[in-house]
């Protein structure tokens, strides 16, 4: 399936930017969805009831929760089993796929708290400007 | 500065689940806007002024440029320069600490360019499904 710019007008030597839009840029927006990392990178760990990563996630409400693993599930990266027991429950596991992702996030997030205190202080700098011209 | 979570009752072995809610998992989101890490992985080829990025950018308009722009700044990670000409102009380029993120920023667009076939083949599955119990 090829991927093309919806725009004839690339300037040359951006042509990434360009392709960058559209499909692939939806998808990169998914990914990186308020919770969907964070799902992925627990589910890499082990495989989870819907009902722990709502203990273990105690941001999130049920209806977010469940839409990221929707999302998850949709695209291929998480697994949803309905185990047969009583009373009924559901099992969310990382997918092959799902798991070419956990480097990626992993990295971004080791770089979060590296670089939080830095940030931090670039933040401050930044508030107590006397001018933003 | 220590980053410590703010909820007391951590589940033994998922700490890091609690310590990135917070502060981080802000960042984190930042980090991760819409358009924010391609302003980012942009400016790191090389500078660019508003008015390019404008062009460059054709998915966006003036004000969530301007948005991103800013807050990138604001985290340290993007320096914007008036350029002393007629008429003014405004210049980004890319700081040390941002240029830390290109790696992650482009794995993940790797990983887009990669796998988007692939994670179109799963919706269509999961979008033709007779029951999604």
């Amino acid at each position: 399936m090829a991927v093309t710019s919806t725009k004839p007008s690339a300037p040359e030597g951006h042509a990434d930017l360009k392709t960058i839009v559209g499909p692939q840029r939806e998808l990169l927006d998914q990914l990186l969805d308020k919770w969907g990392q964070l799902l992925l990178t627990t589910l890499c760990e082990q495989p989870r009831r819907f009902n722990e990563l709502k203990r273990e996630f105690d941001g999130i409400t049920q209806k977010p929760l469940t839409q990221s693993l929707r999302r998850l599930e949709r695209n291929g990266l998480v697994e949803r089993r309905v185990l047969q027991q009583r009373p009924v429950a559901v099992e969310y596991r990382i997918t092959p796929l799902g798991r070419t992702l956990q480097e990626p996030f992993l990295m971004l997030r080791a770089w979060t708290a590296d670089h939080l205190a830095e940030v931090e202080r670039h933040r401050d700098a930044y508030d107590g400007r006397p001018d933003t011209l």
